[in-house]
């Protein structure tokens, strides 16, 4: 197409912030990104986008080790199509915070988000309310 | 099944070296995790694993950008079934590495790897060696 498209100077097209919201609200698995003990450390969850908030569950004392609570934490999704040759990724910048309230957590509940680790331990609801989100996608061959 | 399956202390069965090694063979895109300006960074690329090692290329200059080459980072893969429930990831830890060679440049460009980014910039490769591979899934029902 002649008319133009947002690209960074990779040539990578950008996602504006409802593209990217829209992504978030319709993946299941992503991964968050923290700092343990010096180095870079993920791990996937299977989580919801509500309100404008990401949320997930992780057992206490494992993930939830207190190290990466209160810190900044990135959030990625992504997407990659071979055969359409069609891939993006949105990426949410935070920090995470947990959610004790009743109230609350109840309302988590009802999303019926499955966990990715068993739940054999006690669990919490995480939250993260991003400060910042963007989003690349690879460009079309027309465009 | 009765007879046990190695699992962590969430319950995650653990997998073995070269289950993780058939995971990041078959895999096309994977997440480099980094720490850019003190925070964890995450940007996904379309890999291959060969000879051991994980390989991909990047734009000079952006991905590139000396902070994180020679630095820790992490790769991470996974995929989440959402009909069959079934979840896994595997995590890599290595030091980057640029690959200058034109021998093993050479080697790497008959992968037929396609690009995450456009190659509108200089390209080059990069690889990770691990040093550490460990990787888990969702134990099925019956286990």
């Amino acid at each position: 197409m002649s008319f133009s498209v947002p690209t960074d100077r990779r040539g990578m097209v950008v996602l504006n912030k409802e593209e990217c919201e829209q992504r978030l609200s319709s993946t299941p698995i992503g991964r968050v990104g923290v700092i343990v003990a010096g180095e870079p450390m993920m791990f996937p969850v299977l989580f919801r986008f509500v309100d404008g908030a990401i949320v997930f569950r992780t057992a206490v004392g494992e993930k939830m080790d207190a190290v990466w609570i209160a810190a900044a934490v990135t959030f990625e999704v992504d997407a990659w199509d071979a055969v359409q040759r069609v891939g993006w990724s949105v990426i949410a910048r935070s920090r995470a915070e947990t959610v004790h309230d009743p109230m609350e957590t109840r309302k988590l509940e009802e999303l019926g988000l499955e966990d990715w680790v068993p739940r054999q331990q006690p669990t919490t609801w995480v939250r993260l309310r991003p400060t910042e989100i963007s989003g690349r996608r690879i460009p079309e061959q027309r465009e």
